[in-house]
């Protein structure tokens, strides 16, 4: 008897999912340790000329009251109406596995929690770095880890323009519109570009590693279309590249403090080489030390593959084999305001004033350095503006 | 009730199993979803100073007769008796996560039988990279994939060697030396610096990846004992980095084909980053295209918290829950030889040799160039020969 699944949205990365299935079927059915047949796929257009056509649907109630569907990949994307459609295949007692990383940020809890009282599985690989594994491994191989940090290049579009603007000399501007050329950025590029995207995934990450619910609006965010291209190539003097850096941090307070802002990475961090449209998490942990995981955060079969990954485990599973869970939290008091975000920092400010700093470095309209010692960013921003600068930058410690 | 479980071998990695259980003892515990008891430590050396000094027994008998012992951490390191305990702990259904490479290398599609058989698990995500996540990404998060190539720095000993090499220009002797003062490397390096540390990790991880067993005396194992200090440097130069590579390959006649030599990196693969004793798996496949795991390879923690993952999963599931399996092999027809191995190449030949390469680089002791073309290993050492040259080495394309 095979087990039966349905598809939620039949676009990039939907569409994926169907064509990842039916190329691999034989080994994933192998893996899953049984037979497998796509039932339905939900999409509200026409697909006459796939090959699978028959299997579309415009109606969810089809798969929701279709008891033989027993596993669901949501790869609709937005928050509605894939939240109603999640929550109701996890009340029925189906498994999702999803890409949708609004949903997680948003809804994380509350769907985790009703998939352990229903006795099946949320997954959400997909949600966060496309093709990377980094739900699993951080969950479960660091388990007997204590978590310090995590890092990551997470957004995989403002990583091509910051690239270009390093390899290619390129300006801002222009790095985007190639960018958006070559359909690495949206046509309304804010979400990637002000870190809005990069912001969901490090909530993700944080509510996995620290077991709380953090959401978006409690994250700093400031994306990276005030980079200067001058800043990109005096960085590069300096020894460091600038990529914007998605982290959360356990401080000793015991709060953790997330945040989404461009950073200085020195040379000898591993991070600093991750290029293009390339993502990477590093995770600093008591045991392992550190740990990096790198791939294609984005694009069709990537996410395609952490979504069939995840559908794997879920048939193989009929019950809920994750521990993968956190807690909703009430109120946000357990995250670090960000004016105490503490780091050394890059300084770009006019020539006549004299910096006291070891790492300096002329440029055309001023002075650009590096502090000696760590500033919070409220007393980076104070002697910023005391200043005049033109840039300021936290390093990646 | 809480789940019982015991450590073969105090050793490095036994002593930091043990070490990092008491440390993160309530997450582990929150985490596996039951209280765990560590109720035995084997080992024939008294340790009446270890704050769990009534733990430790000579006496293998009685962890195997107990029954309440359900979960067992093989650390021992070599063939026996690790082989002839873990083998009777799986037959009794306990199951075991190991950090023996050694072990896996050689007998885990035996061990990996008998656990399936008996329903219990044989976990060893420490016995490739340390505290990298390797085998549980590579079987589960990709298994919607197939599977092209996988080439990793697999031995944090010569990564160490060829780092010092690269950025300090000391000759490998020295280096060699340096890594022994530090502990980096035994007394007797030549499982290390020979390869066949290595050779056994690329093995557990191409059987992982395409199901069936490759031994060890497979696969052709080469080190880095003749790498001469002029070739790093010449290479650096040319844009590589040499590194000890342990790759495998899927070719297009459905062979497969693994190996471990020294190759030239070049800069823009992020592996070529990779410095001292990390260590990190690169793996190319359809779906994911690439993806890249680094962390550290070796040492106490990093070790221990790889046999504690796979502890905490065992713990949390009493049946075998990994499709992780591959079959016996009865000869190996299925491995191509080394002899048809293709690359571009580098060599260094006496100087009044003319090449005809168009990358090339005029050196103290003659002329060294790259190929524009490729060449098997059997073409590749017939030209070497007939130019007489000093050095051959294959690209890592």
């Amino acid at each position: 008897m095979s087990v039966k699944f349905a598809v939620l949205g039949h676009g990039v990365v939907g569409s994926g999912v169907v064509e990842l299935f039916y190329k691999n079927q034989k080994s994933i059915e192998k893996k899953a340790g049984t037979e497998m047949e796509l039932k339905y796929i939900l999409d509200l257009r026409d697909f006459p000329d796939a090959p699978y056509a028959d299997k579309f649907t415009k109606d969810f109630n089809d798969i929701l009251n279709d008891d033989e569907v027993t596993a669901v990949c949501e790869c609709m994307g937005g928050l509605e109406p894939a939240y109603t459609f999640v929550k109701s295949c996890l009340e029925k007692g189906k498994s999702v596995s999803t890409s949708n990383k609004e949903l997680v940020a948003e809804k994380g809890d509350i769907l985790l929690a009703i998939a352990k009282e229903k006795g099946c599985n949320f997954f959400f690989e997909a949600s966060v770095g496309g093709a990377i594994p980094i739900i699993r491994p951080l969950h479960r191989c660091l388990a007997a880890n204590d978590i310090f940090k995590i890092s990551g290049i997470l957004n995989g579009t403002t990583n091509f323009i910051l690239t270009k603007m390093y390899n290619d000399d390129m300006p801002f501007d222009e790095a985007l519109k190639l960018a958006q050329e070559l359909g690495y950025a949206e046509k309304d590029p804010t979400a990637d570009i002000e870190g809005h995207d990069a912001s969901r995934k490090i909530c993700i990450l944080s509510s996995l590693a620290f077991g709380k619910h953090v959401y978006p609006k409690s994250v700093y965010t400031k994306g990276i279309s005030q980079i200067d291209l001058c800043d990109v190539k005096i960085a590069d003097q300096l020894g460091y590249a600038i990529k914007l850096i998605a982290s959360v941090k356990k401080l000793d307070n015991d709060k953790i403090l997330p945040s989404v802002m461009p950073m200085l990475v020195p040379r000898d961090n591993i991070i600093s080489g991750v290029d293009d449209v390339f993502n990477a998490v590093l995770v600093d942990a008591d045991a392992v030390d550190k740990s990096m995981f790198y791939g294609r955060g984005a694009g069709k079969f990537p996410t395609a593959s952490a979504v069939v990954g995840d559908l794997i485990e879920t048939v193989k599973h009929h019950v809920n084999v994750f521990s993968q869970y956190w807690e909703p939290s009430q109120d946000d008091s357990f995250i670090e305001s960000i004016e105490n975000f503490s780091s050394k920092w890059y300084f770009r400010i006019p020539s006549d004033d004299n910096a006291h700093a070891s790492v300096m470095f002329n440029c055309e309209d001023g002075l650009a350095f590096i502090t000696d010692e760590e500033l919070t960013f409220a007393q980076a921003k104070a002697q910023a503006e005391s200043l005049g600068a033109y840039a300021l930058i936290p390093i990646l410690l």
